[in-house]
């Protein structure tokens, strides 16, 4: 099997566990940096939560996107400094504000007028000034799976365009909130860049407005949304991180003192994780041959969530024959399934699977479901 | 709010958590009991393996159904005898096998000749003799949700009724094994009873083709599938257990001796569960109001992994208005939505809500996706 995953390393473990090539998560850190110039790269933590993941980001001195009080505790913990690491989320809680505002966080992405009111309230009451970001719904398509696209009209995200200046406002209005700029961000797993040109148009008529109306917008964040390859991750194990970038650089039109911050999550820790599992079977169905696996959905659930792919790779046939097989994992669910009709080496009980660029939303989305045990990890 | 729900009691605690009602959970096992008659009735454990939850079972003398070594050993842990408990799965480990064996489980439902050869091998070393059973894929289609209908040809769960023959042959012929009986289920959530009567036909041809053939069948299992009635919890709070065993003592042509057993989780659990949470934020959107919980996928997945629908209460809105919400969740993702166009009284920050019918695949899925706690359980 052609694979640029070190499979003797893989073969004493027990399985399934994730896999992290740390050499490839720091080449395609460098590279997103060196790509990045002067725009500044917070990592999105919810796409891995893994503490020695956070480390080496933290190490790199890459900043953070947090959307939860306990990532925001986990940067930190990981060594990323307060002021580095926005705290973003629909749904904070009281408690998650406070412990945000008395950390120090750089700021807080704000979804609504809503939220505005509350996290005003909350930082008056200790006598703090909030330094808050407006979270805008720029209402592109990124013609992503309805799923992970949050740009649009009619979802939870963002405040509406139409209601901007008055949060803006109201921002300015108050005493224990501080604006610190704009926030967007239109989608994920996005490998054609046309909607951040359009979404650099829409923050510059924005920006512009806002300007002209007497308020500042000094840092703007136009979210994340850079895809990775998931048919071919040894190919294309770092992300095309420049036309991401000169996206921004050619689309904005930025003032002297505009920074410019982006969110980076599955671009950045995507390709360097692999679940590698066992056959337990393989099983002669009638029409059908299946490969029983011994990870499944609980480990890895964006194929039954998002009816996502991930290659498929046997780490340790030697057959030069291929047969067409049914992926499935252990769970009591049909839409326990890697894949259908997947081809692949001869295939027999005992071989090593790996389901690659499973670095971003995977060990995060893991569950106890059928009282599993969550999967350790092992790195190089 | 009309609610079946004792809402004093849920307000002092912290939001999310699961409330079980352990009354209604013990008037559904009885009403289970007294309905089943002769037939004997498994817990499904992957339904709910809350150890409260499992020690009523236990306590109410019910056997269980596993898909894990874990489920197993949390079984047994709540008082289950080892001899009332079924293993199933399609994807057994050998660790997982000789746990069962050693454990002296009552049988081991077997998906696919290959995994009989590995279970005969494993207590053939250890001079045991595995029980085990058939599951036998009887291609019925149950017409429910694509992902939860297992008995379609097509699918990893089961033997094919083609290999039967060869299967119990060479269970027959080999000393390690002993042939307990046959299993059989046809899917979830199932509220129409004629796919069972089909099940029944399918079950006496096999059955008898199997005795004619010399090989007896002491015990069959008929799965699961009893479906609960999520529209309306308070009505209907007892699923009709009558209807669907009438369907088997109908529709069963037995043998004196032989023992019928099925497997009930959602059934069993599915309404004594509701999520609790609260009102975050009430978001105005442009064309959508949005109520923001701070309970989310990470709690209950439901809704994002199969469509699904909770009835969603407002506990504490003393209004006669009602108004049009969209109600989400704090997760970072659009599918964390718990319903669209949801009408419910007044609903302001602070609300409490519920989240009716979430005993069973609640509690047991929830993730730890954006770094979130477990919620945590309250019983009265």
């Amino acid at each position: 099997m052609n694979t640029t995953l070190p499979v003797s390393e893989l073969s004493g473990h027990p399985t399934p566990f994730y896999f992290y090539d740390l050499g490839l998560l720091r080449r395609t850190i460098a590279t997103a940096r060196a790509e990045a110039g002067d725009i500044t790269i917070h990592y999105a933590v919810k796409a891995n939560y893994n503490p020695v993941i956070l480390g080496e980001i933290a190490a790199a001195g890459l900043g953070a996107d947090c959307v939860s009080g306990a990532e925001v505790g986990e940067a930190i913990k990981a060594g990323i400094p307060a002021e580095a690491i926005m705290f973003a989320g629909v749904g904070k809680t009281d408690a998650e504000i406070i412990q945000a505002l008395e950390a120090g966080v750089g700021c807080l992405n704000v979804e609504s007028v809503e939220e505005l009111q509350v996290i005003a309230a909350l930082a008056a009451e200790r006598g703090l000034v909030a330094p808050v970001a407006l979270r805008v719904n720029p209402d592109i398509d990124a013609h992503t799976h309805e799923y992970i696209t949050t740009g649009l009209e009619e979802n939870k995200f963002g405040i509406d365009m139409r209601r901007l200046d008055a949060a803006a406002d109201y921002v300015a209005a108050t005493p224990s909130l501080s604006l610190r700029g704009l926030h967007f961000h239109i989608g994920s797993q996005i490998t054609v860049f046309e909607p951040f040109d359009v979404l650099c148009e829409r923050i510059n008529g924005l920006v512009a407005g806002l300007e002209a109306r007497g308020i500042a917008i000094d840092n703007i964040n136009v979210g994340g949304g850079l895809g990775i390859d998931y048919d071919d991750p040894d190919g294309n194990p770092i992300p095309p991180f420049a036309a991401y970038f000169a996206a921004f650089r050619r689309g904005l039109k930025l003032r002297p003192g505009q920074q410019v911050h982006c969110e980076l999550g599955r671009a950045i820790v995507g390709q360097c994780g692999s679940l590698i599992s066992r056959v337990l079977y393989v099983k002669e169905g009638v029409g059908k041959r299946f490969v029983i696996a011994d990870a499944g959905m609980t480990e890895l659930i964006r194929p039954a969530l998002y009816g996502a792919h991930h290659l498929i790779q046997n780490l340790t046939s030697t057959s030069a024959r291929t047969e067409v097989y049914d992926v499935v994992g252990p769970v009591c669910e049909s839409s326990d399934c890697f894949g259908t009709d997947e081809r692949l080496p001869l295939t027999q009980r005992g071989d090593l699977l790996a389901f690659r660029s499973a670095g971003a939303y995977g060990e995060a989305m893991a569950s106890h479901y059928n009282c599993r045990s969550l999967a350790p990890a092992v790195y190089c």
